[in-house]
């Protein structure tokens, strides 16, 4: 079985495409809140309890958000599953004939599509699968995912959140903090970045830069935002 | 043409689930932090400020990354499908034995999969495509819509951020504010969540009662945190 180039279709596990959803924004998102506040405020506390607040509320909301898309995933497989089947049950000469068209798009003619119509038609099980497949370009999703994904993207951005907030817990000055926070905060979205564009098959240089500049741009804006209206 | 029934797997065009992603996190995130801030401070200002940072940061963050997954989509497909033409001018035994092999997995016997095969080697192109959608289930995506998407996004995060802000705006009470704050936004994502069932085949109602659930836990949870911290 020809597999040995399949394997290069492969891009990260899910669990990486979790984590790497959480950090993105925990890294981003926390950072430029608390750059921002630096603009208007000078103690550090408030600065640390609005961070804290942002982690909570920006990990619940994306782990929730993530169980409930993973859930609907499933649901959704199932729907469109239980409706495939429906169809080739009730209406087989439809589906036979989307089969039919699908397959001459692709250049075949009828005579050489009708022979795979005609064995679907005696295998209704694997032609539902055909039609998830083909059809509707869905896999089937693993229903255990749901809560694992929830944990991975809700840690993972937490754990990002920390690292823009430690300076601001450690350091007494706002601008001190907000420059060592920085430092540390570009670093780590650089490498983030990079480890990221390994997974995701981009040039790794190239994520790193985007995920810095994302970064910044957002810090930045933030920062101006709130020292205007301050 | 059948195409009658295919129309109902329709579930809401990528506009309308650009939106909802921004929405989602902005109806939620920057309602979950100022009540969270609401625990520990007892001025609206730096709630204001505090949230029109985090709807700076979040929408650029949110507007940008949306960009960014769009772009490297269009770049993932271009890659893989660069690869499928180099595999099946390089490697058509190999190809062509994983057609064999995927139909098989549908109950085709190789005497009814082979002439799909023959068929495919005899236009390299289509073949190309059909290894596309079949082997790595992907889709051509529209290199026009990374801007579309990033302002969709981001837009959509800053309208659902303005909500739960306003009333820290207006009112100069935090506690007055939260209380209204906390109607106002429950009810708008009550509201956004019954939309979003409606587009993405869930339950309305459910659906509904999910995005308020994520939204009160989450500023319930910030809340809590900034408390017991401050």
């Amino acid at each position: 079985m020809p597999r040995h180039h399949v394997e290069r279709h492969f891009t990260g596990s899910l669990v990486v495409r979790d984590a790497v959803i959480g950090m993105a924004d925990g890294l981003t998102v926390p950072f430029a809140l608390a750059a921002g506040l630096t603009g208007a405020i000078d103690t550090t506390w408030i600065i640390v309890v609005a961070g804290l607040a942002e982690i909570a509320a920006g990990s619940i909301a994306m782990g929730l958000g993530g169980y409930l898309a993973a859930r609907s995933d499933v649901e959704h497989y199932a729907s469109e599953r239980a409706r495939e089947q429906r169809e080739v049950r009730e209406i087989p000469a439809d589906e036979a004939a989307e089969v039919m068209e699908a397959l001459q798009k692709y250049g075949l003619h009828p005579a050489e599509a009708r022979p795979v119509v005609e064995a679907l038609r005696k295998r209704p099980e694997a032609w539902v699968d055909f039609m998830m497949r083909f059809e509707l370009g869905l896999e089937r999703p693993d229903p255990a995912r749901a809560l694992w994904s929830a944990l991975t993207i809700g840690g993972a951005y937490a754990v990002g959140g920390f690292i823009p907030l430690l300076p601001y817990m450690l350091l007494k000055h706002t601008l001190t903090a907000l420059a060592v926070s920085s430092v540390v905060t570009l670093v780590a979205l650089a490498v983030f970045g990079y480890v990221k564009g390994y997974f995701s098959g981009v040039r790794p240089a190239r994520s790193a830069i985007q995920t810095v500049l994302i970064g910044g741009l957002a810090a930045g804006a933030a920062f101006l935002i709130a020292r205007a209206i301050s």
